[in-house]
């Protein structure tokens, strides 16, 4: 923990599961939070002021969080010394434009977003993003915070002990951001590798639908062994299968990381290796991947979803798009990150999941896997 | 996959469930298998000769897979053009001395085992205790090659698919064993890093105790939060803790294969990541860990394994001491490798679970996480 800072007044834009769930900490921190809920949180809101209950995290909320609707934007956002953005990646836009009139140099700005682009030169990460729509007068001075990690938003909430990164590309406004979440449940780590910590944090949305693909082919098998063997006795899952490509994952995250300028540290730490284990215990990207494990293909895996975002979608064309740029201009060879590609055109191109094993690890040629 | 090699005699030493699995892809590949059970294992061999079913697996095994007791070792030996022993760790130095009398230059050894000594200067792996005990006219010329990788024996002998490490001194011995392995489901990559790959297949059970400790905890919480905040409702499970544990799991490895003069890259890659994600899954080590977590103390969780062998215990053992070593010449700091350290003090010292999250990746000093 680095040192308790005295009570602030904090602004929390995005009243959904993560922005939420933040204000937890924040609180038992002794805190005054404001809660402010976009236009899609205000259900949230409503329950929040008249129940104290959030009805998405299923918890009640300590009365120093108080919640505002988003036409209430302005007053929430009084005296602020730290505004949280809690939005979704395609919501940063939309975020930054709401708060730019309030934004000052010495109010840091800490976002829970996980997204990544490509400009067709280079990858843009969140932040990037975020301190495009600032006003120019602030732009150069903000260094937007992101948070990376494992991080189930209902188990902080619930304060289960978790650890995250912080990252930016101001190391004292990164630690002044971390200041404020003094509680002994909450252990932040500072990275100045904005682009490899949040590139991990965007990839591994991805690798864990492709890891889910061997829950839905253990279903179709039901249970039993691969399709042209002959048949054996007794239920077997393909836990195998699952931890290879969870090792491929993790060899790939580190390549692309490498690629974008990163530390191929990060994908190796908290925000590559430790958000891939918690996104794999569960949730929609799991039961995506798992869909079409099982061969129902995309549209029926996407209406099965009922709307819910998914990011391992958004990152697969983000990043094939990348990779053909990158290949066209010799930085990344065409037998490269096989698990990728092959996670695309299942995902993307509606393929059959058929788990390019021979080529893991660099193929035969490389030495180390 | 390597060339198809001709049809070859293979004798496997252990009948237990890794080297009876091992003979699937073996038989598959068209090689006559001799699977020599150790005197631990003669129910089984009873089984396979009278109704080639192999209990511990609950399979049948293909009749090109002949059984053979231990007595008949020198039969089962003729012509072998490959030897693979399927002991645990602390049968290796015994399974030498019975293959000692047959081994030749030119026919290679493959192990299954998983262990790690000290002997108060540097690590040594299991290949290396092999060789000890062979005669000195063939000691030179063995080069023992070890298995490594995320491999459950009940899913490879049904043929789900499987990536594996061979790691070996002497690359063309590594490539001539992975050759008779010529079956669609069973991946093969060579390492020459035996000490980096060996010391992460023994890692991996001590830190998959560790990561069990919240499935334990989880429980001993009756799925609510931690015990001194205020009750919650809703049951939630410990997903955050347990990827952060994964997370520092990894790192951790990575320090201790460069201690130890291997490769980090080995501990990020199959042996190390895939070989954890996989123990993760289930298993003794797992259910032991757990009941640590629950606070069931050392002697009664050892005693609800019911006389299970436990690696765990054995490498946090020899890790410890070779770390007091280590710290003693300076080669380590004293703050460095905190996971290991707790976990050898619950399941060693009988201490309490109170996981050291805040010295988690090199504490608050380190910026990678």
């Amino acid at each position: 923990m680095i040192n308790p800072g005295v009570m602030a007044e904090i602004t929390v834009l995005g009243a959904g599961m993560m922005g939420s769930a933040l204000c937890i900490p924040l609180a038992d921190a002794g805190h005054a939070v404001r809660l402010v809920g976009t236009h899609l949180d205000e259900d949230i809101v409503q329950s929040l002021k008249h129940a104290s209950h959030h009805p998405k995290l299923d918890l009640p909320l300590p009365s120093s969080i108080r919640a505002y609707s988003l036409g209430e934007l302005s007053d929430a956002m009084q005296n602020a010394k730290l505004i949280v953005l809690g939005v979704s990646s395609a919501g940063v836009r939309w975020a930054a434009r709401q708060i730019a009139p309030f934004v000052r140099a010495d109010v840091p700005i800490l976002m829970v977003s996980k997204g990544l682009e490509w400009n067709g030169e280079s990858f843009r990460t969140l932040p990037d993003v975020l301190c495009d729509e600032l006003p120019s007068s602030v732009r150069s001075q903000a260094f937007p915070v992101a948070i990376a990690g494992p991080c189930i938003a209902g188990e902080l909430a619930r304060r289960v002990e978790t650890c995250v990164v912080f990252t930016g590309r101001n190391p004292a406004l990164t630690a002044l951001c971390a200041s404020f979440f003094a509680v002994p449940y909450y252990h932040i780590w500072s990275s100045e590798d904005v682009v490899g910590v949040e590139a991990s944090a965007a990839l591994k949305n991805a690798y864990a639908m492709g890891i889910a693909f061997a829950l839905g082919l253990h279903e179709k098998r039901k249970g039993g062994p691969i399709a042209d063997s002959a048949p054996a006795p007794g239920s077997i899952a393909l836990h195998n299968y699952e931890a290879a490509v969870f090792a491929q994952a993790v060899y790939e995250m580190q390549r692309i990381v490498s690629l974008a300028g990163g530390n191929a540290a990060s994908a190796a730490g908290l925000a590559g290796v430790g958000d891939l284990d918690v996104t794999c215990s569960g949730g929609r990207t799991g039961r995506f991947g798992r869909w079409l494990g099982l061969g129902l293909g995309v549209s029926e895996a996407v209406r099965r979803m009922h709307g819910a975002t998914l990011e391992c979608l958004d990152i697969l064309r983000v990043v094939r798009s990348a990779l053909a740029d990158l290949q066209a201009r010799a930085a990344l060879g065409a037998s490269e990150l096989p698990l990728l590609r092959h996670m695309a055109a299942v995902a993307l191109d509606d393929a059959p999941v058929d788990m390019p094993f021979s080529e893991f690890f660099g193929g035969r040629r490389e030495r180390q896997a």
